[in-house]
């Protein structure tokens, strides 16, 4: 495409490096901030830059944050003893907007791929080991729940770590598989039907 | 939402204040420069803040320039005595993306709409007339198209400057409307195919 201007063109560039969004995309934002007042655009590059350069990560739990510990691991009101592992950021925060938790995370940071290359030590699993190692006294961990996506890259990740916590007794679940809740059975797939059969609930 | 940290909470915002971004994807794409190198996140608001602070508008167009003229109008391969009437840059994009047009351009800015509060004295009309005026000799204007869109907006604006491009004694012309090539006659709505009609083409 022949830009109007070379500015415009490096803008549009780099916005479509981003995933999901096209070279047209990424001219229509660009057209807009133009049209809007500088200082969007000003506090827009801020906020990306600040926002890359200063956040860390939680030398706990790995998940993202402000200071050494994230909010959640300095949270005191938060039950210490059980500690939820998850692949990334993104699904703390959809755990957290159940509000169905209140214990802790163990962000892994990915999911063990040979394909990708990405294997059990490219993880954050001997942080997760030696994490369950230290806490003591009315900490110590008694539950790890593992929240993976039932996928093969998933699964393999669940069965590597099952073997390693096994020999720490620590209790270990997994989060339920079966019919999402306002599913349909017809249209359920046959794998997630059977799990949801044998791993029926009985009732209280 | 609970972010895990305040400078993510700053950048979503920023991110989901462009159009057609909403919480979720600002959140994926936030998380997505995160796990990038440093560099491409400053590169992106390093080409936000360049494009913003330091994109000018062509003199004589008003199309984004770099420099005073935009390259349509510093083009000498141009034909100068054409002049397409539109409404953004992103209908000159979309012209110049079709080739089938050599001449120049004239960027409104915006479009009559009393229900947004834009009138004629907002848009660059009075320097469309200035420019016709003053391009003599073999740039003379010769003839001025007006490239708008079918709407409302865009008929009441054609209309108003063809009452004040009338006395000039310029050739006016608007683009076709019709039916699309490749749309289907069954799915075209009755005013395209009316004015499809009217508006028939002889065959050579």
């Amino acid at each position: 495409m022949n830009y109007p201007s070379r500015l415009i063109e490096e803008a549009v560039a780099e916005i479509s490096r981003l995933p999901g969004i096209g070279k047209k995309t990424a001219l229509r934002l660009a057209l807009h901030l133009l049209k809007r007042d500088e200082e969007q655009t000003r506090s827009l590059s801020d906020a990306l830059l600040n926002m890359r350069t200063k956040t860390t990560y939680c030398t706990r739990c790995h998940n993202i944050a402000d200071d050494v510990l994230c909010n959640i691991c300095s949270n005191n009101k938060r039950d210490q003893t059980t500690i939820c592992v998850v692949v990334d950021t993104r699904d703390v925060l959809a755990i957290e907007l159940t509000n169905q938790y209140r214990g802790l995370y163990h962000v892994l940071g990915g999911i063990i791929s040979p394909l990708e290359g990405i294997g059990p030590s490219d993880l954050e699993i001997d942080s997760l080991m030696s994490r369950i190692g230290s806490q003591e006294g009315d900490e110590a961990v008694q539950e790890v729940i593992l929240a993976l996506s039932p996928t093969m890259e998933g699964d393999t990740t669940a069965f590597y770590l099952q073997k390693k916590l096994k020999a720490t007794g620590i209790k270990l679940s997994t989060i339920a598989r079966g019919i999402p809740i306002g599913g349909d059975l017809e249209y359920a797939d046959e794998i997630t039907l059977g799990r949801s059969i044998v791993s029926r609930v009985a009732y209280d």
